[in-house]
């Protein structure tokens, strides 16, 4: 496995392969690596000839806010575990490598689907999302790009930007991957304390009860209530709990697949889960 | 030449290009095309194996009073004389090929170079460019792109753009075009009347004035009010005469390489031209 910190090294990493056709598949990532990650590279493992995986802390992706600074960095573990999994190339730039000394005045703004959800809570998130995705891509170009379904809003960001700009590449959606009590995985789990940790199945729990009352013919209105309280209750400091169709357009009744989302926080770490829910005909 | 519609056929007439790794030079017209034009292809042929020339009036970058409808359409002349040039893929997709059926939930804006000149005078026209000329880089994947040096603006946030999201390619400016009595050439100017096509060459000869000015040591400032003066004299409503580093900055005096802008309407036709003057040391 090769590291490449810069775009140039990439570029003549990738060359032998590009030159012979080769499928390329790409997983970015903002590293502190987890199983969930590891899916997403087995995944392209799969599908492609080269698997090039990014490791980059984006800052535009991240509110005034947010924790940018503290967002764990931990490039020589998250490299032990990629060259298990079978990656090729792992992309480590530099913030200076991305996004250069001169000015960047390119903004990619995705309306509609960004509106609600995460979007409401973290305005900026997906336009900075939506341009180092684009830089990766256009740095990478890879026949496939791997994105987890946990960060399901992303993923339809991502799709809707792919396919109204003629992105030439195929965007492939992996399910969760979940601890075994269910929990989501995720780098911001590290956060959670020992308290918190055993408190935090309960987002997976409270979706699991909602499919079950909705296939008993509970309301979605009610439903989704439900998994408020229970998360609560549970001393989550609830952000959203919603339903959307897979598309992320708002649905009031379960008359089709629905999406469940869910933000809460523990403390000062805000979890997200979704579960999609799917109608028995 | 082959014509093609669709971006599959397009995708299938490049394929063997591709995999033989071809040179790919892209030229990106609204059609009806003039020597302006032609020259950007005389360009491309020198330095591309194969030359790809799109002609397609792009809805998203004409404002609501602008003149998409009537924007001429000459598909038929536009290939012969592309024919004669040594045009080897021509690429006229309709608008539903382009933007397909889905809502479009996504934006390319490009801040700062765009906030005056042209941008000013046409809120969301460089949106509308960004992307479509990104969406076009999509689809052709060039080696090379070529631009007129006419719409300099337009030229900038290409260039921007293609450097802040690493789109793969390299942009090539193409000097002005003009008629032997100076007129830059443009499709507008087939809207002029015989009159106004008498007058509209005032726009180029007082930018000449203005450089021999700027030479002689007159200030800048009294050079823009005297284009102004000229053409409002010669009975164009002007919309802007400016003075910008070539990096679209705005500059004071004449301490740099300068580049004079101007936008002047004669009767309801908008015309743009633009000067270099170089420091002379």
């Amino acid at each position: 496995m090769k590291t490449e910190t810069t775009i140039q090294g990439l570029s003549a990493s990738l060359s032998p392969a590009r030159s012979a056709r080769k499928i390329i598949g790409f997983v970015p990532t903002m590293g502190n690596l987890h199983e969930g990650h590891l899916n997403l590279v087995r995944e392209a493992r799969k599908l492609c000839d080269v698997v090039v995986v990014s490791i980059f802390v984006n800052p535009i992706q991240f509110g005034p806010n947010e924790d940018f600074e503290n967002y764990p960095r931990t490039l020589e573990q998250d490299s032990r575990l990629l060259a298990d999994v079978g990656c090729d190339i792992v992309f480590a730039p530099s913030v200076e490598q991305m996004y250069g000394n001169k000015p960047r005045f390119t903004n990619i703004s995705v309306s509609d689907i960004t509106n609600d959800l995460c979007g409401l809570q973290r305005p900026g998130h997906f336009d900075g999302v939506a341009v180092v995705v684009t830089k990766l891509f256009n740095i990478v170009q890879p026949n496939f790009a791997f994105f987890g379904q946990k960060d399901y809003q992303q993923l339809a960001v991502i799709r809707q930007f792919v396919r109204d700009l003629n992105i030439p590449l195929e965007v492939i959606g992996v399910p969760i991957t979940r601890a075994e009590d269910g929990l989501a995985l995720s780098s911001r789990n590290g956060y959670l304390t020992e308290e918190q940790r055993k408190i935090a199945p309960s987002i997976f729990q409270s979706l699991k009860a909602a499919e079950q009352e909705l296939h008993n013919g509970v309301s979605l209105v009610e439903v989704l209530e439900n998994i408020k309280h229970t998360l609560t209750q549970a001393g989550f400091i609830v952000d959203y709990v919603e339903a959307r169709t897979p598309e992320l357009q708002k649905i009031e009744a379960f008359n089709q697949n629905v999406i469940l989302f869910v933000a809460a926080k523990l403390g000062t770490t805000r979890l997200i889960d979704n579960l999609q829910v799917k109608q028995t005909v």
